[in-house]
């Protein structure tokens, strides 16, 4: 397999790398300087992969942190540091705008470059950690220390590779790897190569622990690797159960294939609307699409409210009997969420038993047949029951029983849902849906779901 | 509540009473001149409830008993005890038909009564058993010394209570309460009304042990009653979970109603076949129904294993992720029977999923890949599978693959009807069911399960 051909395409150019470099030290020069002017005791440092050299080409953001000492106060970090991060904003013609992360933090964009000024306090180590952030630098220094030149091209192999095959990112829409769980795994194994036949053998909370610490029966995940910079931490943490997983067989597959190359980039395909519905019928299911308006809220708030949301109605529908075969949600991020519950059956007869008390049970007896007349009561097993009927015997009409004030409480709701859904749900036909572009590659990718981790 | 109203209905008459005792006195005369003259050494004796007083009115078959000594040998009682039947009914001008019980016995037709003429040992405790018969005349013995005249009404006013309700008879049709077991409850109780109050505050497991012998303990079942000849028997073995509860349901019913007299009497109902129909169709269930010749066998035999047949292949039915509502079975008892399938979905989407290993297993996962192709896998939660096309979307076709020589295999199917089910079955639709007369109680008693126990 020729890497070379694969880090042309995605390894910054010298001469992006020095222009990058030269517009970190700038920022780190002028803060620098304009601390000591000031008499702000802060320590200025690139952090993140533009520092440790592991960032993609295209993805070159340049985080900038400001590190205060452990016995200044919070809410003078916070205004001292937004105070220099502004300064430096302007004094660059930035285009800045404030953000919260654990403390406030500011993007700006200066010549191109998404620049983050975040201030934070200056640590040791992860015992003393004041804020998420903290940690941010030890992280770098780390890396730095113990990645090679070559690592550092292997990184970038193992980041694309996840990327293209769908399990690269912390963010919650995906629940993948995080960039420096992938550094890690290279100073781990020393290669892309090695650390996909490594993934291959890995059992169930497996563990990787590179200083020793031996602190790893704390931890009940599907992968386990102590940050060498905070032994009580999980650095694989936020990596979902079925996110590991794809990324193991992501790396049989790729071990196995001749087609090495495909997966270091996107899917070749394009979308053709007709195939799809052709597909999604052939398939002989009811598609209940429910689309809904989604407020203003942070994506990482919105994609878990979404994803319980689905899966608890996709829970509430099977409890009452209708069969979901396959559910899914989707968010164009914009203004629409989509749920899709794909059902094997969706229609059920009228009648169904009401199960009351155990024919031992006296008094309750005599409760059930007074409620409903004994003639209407008969024995199964050792149970006095009630055959009624259904209420709801088509899965749409049940859906739209909860989607309701009264009822909406039957269902774990995402809470910035709930309103949202009431007021603006529509169920939506998979022929609409798939006249969104958007939501046609989500038909696709749900008719797909191995398309990712395969060439 | 006239109970001397109803038991005009149920009770033999006096005259009908003289009639029998003296049929019984002159077989018992005859059998032990006979014994006497042939030096057969024999006892004779009428048991059951004929020589008890508890026989319904019209229910009075004569059992009469021929006791050998424990020292004789099996074939030496069965020789002489069916040479004596013979010549005994021979000389009543009986019409005699031979059959086996735990050993052969002989039933004959003696002037329009029928009379069981039984060879057993005579023996004096449960502990010299040596077939299920030689307990019955320790049974007779048992409840004439301790059922008063009184008592014996109120056996009747139980038996045709159980009766009516659906709650009587040992054979496995029913899986109810046995004659004896009626005697003991009255002894226990004192009367029919005694016996329904406490019916109705029985917990799973009651006890009841006349003779304080203080062997429940080894009995796991709904109602353990000692017998007073075995302690380590107990009379309900045979009594069904659910025929146990239906009787103290419809104790409850009885008791607290106002239609007492009715429970002694059968359902007053005549059947519209296009009623029934119209309130099977008014379920909207998908019904389906299966006929098939019966060979010929013991009813003992035939029901058990419909009933396992018919609760296997819904078991089946389900599994494959149809949804069966509701399953019944019933047979003429003459040359057909049917299984019965009420499904609250009958119909599913084509494609299911196929389960492979856990994704940690790499080898497996290998050979499901190798298998299935790599592109045609994905990961659900922690595991690889494969989509792939429902082999059955429609339950009869998936019961029509079952009811073949190659499949019948995956259900639990009686062995005598086996063969039977494969060449014969059809599936017949609820309106030619119902054309049957005896199919159509059948399909009214399924719609109305609960009828019997309340009036």
């Amino acid at each position: 397999m020729d890497y070379e051909q694969i880090l042309k395409d995605i390894k910054p150019t010298e001469k992006e790398q020095q222009d990058i470099d030269a517009m970190s030290d700038r920022i780190v020069n002028y803060l620098t300087e304009t601390c000591k002017k000031e008499g702000i005791d802060a320590k200025i440092s690139v952090v993140g992969s533009v520092a440790k050299h592991t960032a993609l080409k295209g993805k070159s953001d340049i985080d900038v942190f400001m590190a205060f000492s452990l016995d200044v106060d919070l809410d003078t970090l916070k205004e001292k540091g937004l105070y220099l991060a502004h300064k430096c904003s302007d004094a660059f013609d930035g285009n800045a705008s404030q953000h919260f992360a654990s403390h406030p933090y500011l993007t700006t964009d200066i010549d191109g470059y998404e620049v983050d000024l975040v201030p934070c306090y200056e640590i040791e180590d992860g015992s003393q950690l004041k804020s998420a952030v903290d940690r941010t630098i030890l992280h770098t220094r780390y890396v730095k220390a113990n990645l090679t030149d070559e690592g550092c091209d292997e990184v970038l192999l193992l980041k694309k590779f996840m990327d293209m095959t769908g399990t690269y990112g912390s963010e919650f829409k995906v629940g993948g790897f995080a960039g420096y769980l992938c550094e890690l795994l290279i100073i781990k194994y020393g290669s892309f190569e090695e650390t996909l036949n490594a993934a291959c053998m890995w059992q169930y909370g497996h563990v990787i622990d590179l200083e020793g610490y031996a602190t790893s029966s704390q931890f009940d995940d599907p992968l386990i690797v102590i940050d060498p910079t905070d032994k009580n931490r999980n650095v694989a943490a936020a990596l979902r159960l079925n996110k590991c997983c794809e990324f193991i067989q992501s790396a049989r597959n790729y071990l196995a294939s001749d087609n090495k190359k495909d997966y270091f980039y996107p899917l070749d395909k394009s979308l053709d609307k007709e195939d799809i519905l052709d597909e999604l019928r052939k398939r002989g299911s009811d598609f209940i699409a429910i689309k809904f308006d989604i407020p203003e809220m942070p994506l990482d708030t919105l994609h878990p409210q979404l994803k319980m949301t689905a899966s608890s109605l996709a829970e509430k529908v099977n409890n009452e009997e209708f069969n979901v075969f396959s559910s899914s949600y989707s968010s164009n991020e914009i203004d629409s969420a989509v749920i899709l519950l794909e059902m094997a059956s969706s229609k059920l007869n009228d009648i169904k038993i009401n199960k009351g008390p155990k024919i031992f049970l006296n008094k309750a007896c005599n409760n059930f047949t007074n409620k409903y007349g004994p003639e209407n009561c008969h024995v199964m097993d050792d149970f006095l029951v009630h055959a009624q009927k259904r209420e709801f015997s088509d899965a749409v009409k049940f859906i739209e029983s909860i989607f309701t004030d009264k009822n909406i409480r039957k269902i774990k709701v995402g809470k910035n849902l709930r309103n949202t859904i009431i007021n603006s749900y529509k169920f939506i036909s998979v022929d609409d849906l798939a006249s969104d572009e958007f939501y046609l590659q989500f038909l696709d990718d749900f008719l797909n779901p191995g398309q990712y981790i395969v060439r």
